[in-house]
């Protein structure tokens, strides 16, 4: 059997499942516990050498890591139903959707990071949240903007039908609203999000549906 | 002609060229001045509302954004040489150790970060140093066990032929040394930058070599 081990409330797990979901493929689940420091055990780390989650281990002993390269790994073993378009003038675009929150965002607001600048930096609570929505909201402008004007962006954020993209969006948008950011000026973010929502293979993703979830 | 909007030391852009120059493609170069603000100006929001380089506008007037995304576009529309292996468990694993870089360690490091940092939060040199250096160190420890431990590697991060972890290996690499990182603790590391250096792809990318090098 497919395990993924994760965390309920990592944006890049959530991802992996909601991949995972829309292929219809069955996992096994095991918790890394991130806020007791299990990523940075033995046991994760033999998996993981970043100690990070999530990994995905197949059924033939196979470890992946990276959340972006688990999906296009399962995307290309399971091609139905795709997370990106065929051509690829459109691939580019998910992609660069997709990295737009993976690569510009979510780096920079997840919890080693927190962590490194309440502990390391000692900054306040404030100081933490304006550093986590700052990112969020030069992030998400740009989002905003791209969809909003480029002809790809549907019912989701490329076409009618859930992509890579939308894997990272909804992931970030929980996040950035665990983080009460205001999200009132991305009217076109919130109808996407509320499209994915509204499907089961993102429902059984969502952080409090998890087996680990406090 | 395809043009490239880069600077001359912004690694993303410097991942481009040298996918650019792997596929033997001409390209004109638009520098975009990350230091005197260029890239929040009206004509690079337009290309990338992220404000951010690089970008790719081909031929054909299609505007590309996020440096992993134009390379696998690239790499979709001219296969050879390959960024990336045939196989799917191999194509996961190279884009796994792009990813440690371009999602783990770049994020935490560029230009509009640090400036956050010294700016903002009112960090001073040795604060931002450290910081630097801490999302370095963490990411190349993991890189250096990965390439270490795993089969796959070679002359290169996957086999004896660049794929699109060298891609984004050697400008962080680059990018470390000019923060004056220690690098003694990563033998291999530094056998497939010096690998990859050999190549005059790799030569003619580098910062030092392009047209706004200051």
């Amino acid at each position: 059997m497919t395990t993924l081990y994760g965390y309920f409330r990592s944006s890049a797990a959530y991802r992996v499942r909601i991949a995972l979901n829309l292929k219809g493929l069955a996992y096994d689940q095991v918790p890394v516990n991130l806020v007791k420091g299990e990523q940075r055990g033995d046991a994760n780390l033999a998996r993981h050498p970043q100690g990070l989650v999530p990994s995905l281990v197949t059924d033939d002993g196979l470890v992946l890591t990276q959340s972006l390269a688990i999906c296009e790994y399962l995307d290309e073993l399971h091609p139905r139903p795709a997370l990106l378009p065929e051509a690829p003038a459109e691939r580019a675009r998910v992609r660069a959707l997709a990295q737009l929150v993976a690569c510009e965002i979510h780096p920079l607001n997840n919890l080693r990071v927190l962590k490194y600048l309440v502990h390391e930096l000692k900054l306040d609570e404030e100081a933490k949240l304006g550093w986590y929505r700052h990112w969020v909201t030069g992030g998400f402008d740009a989002l905003e903007t791209m969809l909003s004007r480029e002809a790809g962006s549907g019912d989701f954020c490329h076409g009618d039908t859930p992509t890579l993209a939308d894997l990272c969006l909804v992931p970030q948008v929980f996040n950035a609203e665990r983080f009460a950011c205001d999200l009132s000026a991305y009217p076109r973010i919130r109808r996407i999000v509320a499209n994915c929502r509204t499907l089961p293979a993102f429902q059984r993703a969502a952080p409090g549906a998890q087996p680990d979830a406090g």
